[in-house]
């Protein structure tokens, strides 16, 4: 199961296993999405399936679910989603009605996005083997003007933005599971980002350097995988991470780092340091946006690491997730 | 079982649910690929999941089939696969050996048909929720130069062109399930059509038009939807129908119908009158190509509908298929 958690085992799958055995067709660092030439014009495109349990949750299902994330990972890459294509594997005896929920669920999700759903296909495999759904999404996307989205161009000093609270989507879908003796009033932050990404694209593209959708894994892994990348040592200041209350309280009684937990509807973004300010009041100014704040900085040290700092002056590492403490989260 | 069967019923659901909710967003004519133009550019896109069982047989195996598959729906859409992008979702405990053999022929398949594999995602869930892994591939391609491949646009008077025997992968899955009692000495046809579609298309783009891989439904439920999209009647000559005699021996035995069979690498054209004998020429001199044939026409009567005749003068209507004598067939 590890290896379907987005952290050090994923990781290593897709290092060890993927990209050797495909090599010279991935791309040499790993994005949220591809940059493909066709016809001369330069695309994003990105895939992933949904297998997450329940189905429906506070806030989103899978379908919703399978749209949103599918057209995150193009934001984050700096395209903006023009298409996607849907697969399905349903479950033998699958209710109508519930696959009819998820349609609907997706094209609502779509015409939010501004996206087309342009295209699908359907399997059916014998009742026991699958679990009620499960939605393949793939998306193109158009590269939004004068944006470079890559860890390469990172560099000290370069502020880290996150778009708002954490842990809500992956602590929604644990307590969905109702395996656990306490409620909370949460719900997911399944939405997409697009428009929050392009509150600072439009302003300054120059200014982004990298932006990653911190959903499984969280946080914690997403920085991980940047500080890898550049070669460089992220911190980030522990006071500043918006956590709403309920998130807090459920990772402390079940002992998990709520910079673990998967998001849904945030993201990162490393910007230069002269953007940073006017970089947060743009996605403060916008509807969804108003809980961004700066949480940590680029420096040197520790390299290629994660360093947590506390306001009483205490740091730690953080690394990647490891193992899985909450499988199928998406 | 029959909703995923690519017959009546997977078209009553993609007609019944899918086109309505996402309406405006789906095509009108439902083809393999959809076609979207993003920067100006004309791309064709298609997404097809494959949960083959088993995952190896004669002649190939789920991996090869997920390259081979989607390529061929872009190739008979007229385009050339630029780019694939794959997502798994892997049960529990599946040996990565398994993994990575399937991994590498999908790297092996890519690289025969020209193609790269720019990303994907996994997902890992728990043993007994799939049956060791599915695959599902995104492809986008580029159409190829005067290409307009399009129901509407078929005469009377056109020919149906196959381009080689059918019903190899159907029969070879089956066998390869060992449920039945004799065994044939029998390959899935399994392969990327690209080069054949393409001997045609370079030389005569105008002439074609229209294409489908006879894959779930077999030959039968692809002239059932052409008949139906193009309003016409779709004559095919039963003499003409190219198949092996392990084919038709197992056809007999287990009371199928050939033409109901799925094939993985075959396809059907139909084209101009005049340009027949060239096209059916141009398939011949290309390998892999030799055992095309003539095996049809486009007349009049039966409106909306596939007539088959046999040498002796009989001839009967052929419908599409209804249940699924094959379930999990790709």
């Amino acid at each position: 199961m590890a290896h379907g958690a987005g952290g050090k085992a994923s990781r290593k799958l897709v290092e060890g296993l993927f990209v050797p055995i495909l090599s010279g067709a991935l791309p040499k660092s790993l994005n949220d999405a591809a940059l493909v030439e066709i016809n001369g014009a330069p695309l994003a495109i990105t895939a992933d399936s949904f297998v997450v349990k329940p189905l429906t949750f506070p806030g989103g299902s899978i379908g919703e679910l399978a749209v949103n994330g599918t057209m995150n990972d193009l934001a984050v890459s700096g395209a903006i989603g023009k298409a996607l294509v849907a697969t399905f594997v349903l479950e033998e005896g699958l209710p109508t009605s519930v696959l009819e929920r998820e349609v609907r669920a997706m094209a609502d999700a779509a015409r939010r996005a501004g996206v087309s759903i342009v295209g699908g296909d359907t399997k059916v495999v014998e009742h026991g083997k699958a679990d009620n759904m499960y939605i393949g999404t793939t998306g193109i996307g158009q590269m939004m003007a004068g944006i470079h989205v890559d860890a390469a161009s990172v560099r000290k000093g370069d502020k880290v933005i996150l778009s708002g609270p954490i842990g809500d989507h992956g602590i929604t879908i644990l307590l969905a599971r109702g395996d656990l003796d306490f409620e909370a009033d949460l719900r997911s932050d399944t939405r997409c980002v697009l428009p929050l990404v392009q509150a600072i694209a439009s302003e300054m593209p120059e200014a982004i350097r990298w932006m990653r959708d911190p959903t499984r894994g969280g946080v914690a892994t997403s920085l991980n995988e940047l500080a890898r990348d550049c070669g460089l040592g992220i911190t980030v200041f522990e006071e500043q991470i918006p956590m709403r209350d309920e998130v807090r309280g459920a990772c402390e009684l079940l002992g998990l780092d709520p910079l673990h937990i998967a998001n849904e509807g945030q993201f990162l973004a490393v910007v230069a340091p002269d953007a940073a300010d006017r970089a947060l009041a743009a996605l403060r100014g916008t509807p969804g946006g108003e809980g961004a704040v700066i949480i940590g900085e680029v420096r040197e040290q520790p390299a290629s690491a994660v360093l947590i700092t506390t306001k009483y002056g205490g740091s730690r590492i953080i690394d990647m997730l490891v193992g899985d403490p909450l499988p199928r989260i998406c």
